[in-house]
């Protein structure tokens, strides 16, 4: 089974490289670009297969290795 | 318009970032992972609201910026 994992700074965290992508696209002549965050994609191929397992199991390692819960957020896709 | 851009190393280019994370899953004993690939999600809020002038400048920003076209494949994904 697919998995997506999703990790971003959680909302009122300042994000630095955000914030750089923003001027640099700004340096390029881009206008109109009123904010950038920037976060982190993590594609999973499980063996699991059972749904709720995997998202169980998701879930662990988010909260173990993949994000830090204290300043990030994270969300868990599942692709059938 | 809200929009987010997603940069993936293209299929192929070694991913030392997602092979240290499946490792490192492995050491938590999180067994059945059989890959990892990591990449990089950008969240933009942009002024323009036409969603074909919007992916247009996306895609833009992304070909002079965001992606290293020669490695990284970047999809681009609108929010209404």
């Amino acid at each position: 089974m697919k998995a997506r994992v999703v990790v971003m700074l959680k909302d009122g965290v300042l994000d630095p490289q955000g914030e750089a992508v923003r001027h640099a696209l700004g340096s390029l002549g881009f206008d109109g670009v009123n904010g950038v965050r920037q976060g982190k994609l993590i594609e999973l191929e499980l063996a699991e297969t059972d749904p709720a397992a995997a998202e169980a199991q998701l879930r662990d390692m988010c909260e173990k290795l993949l994000a830090n819960t204290v300043i990030e957020s994270y969300r868990i896709e599942l692709q059938p």
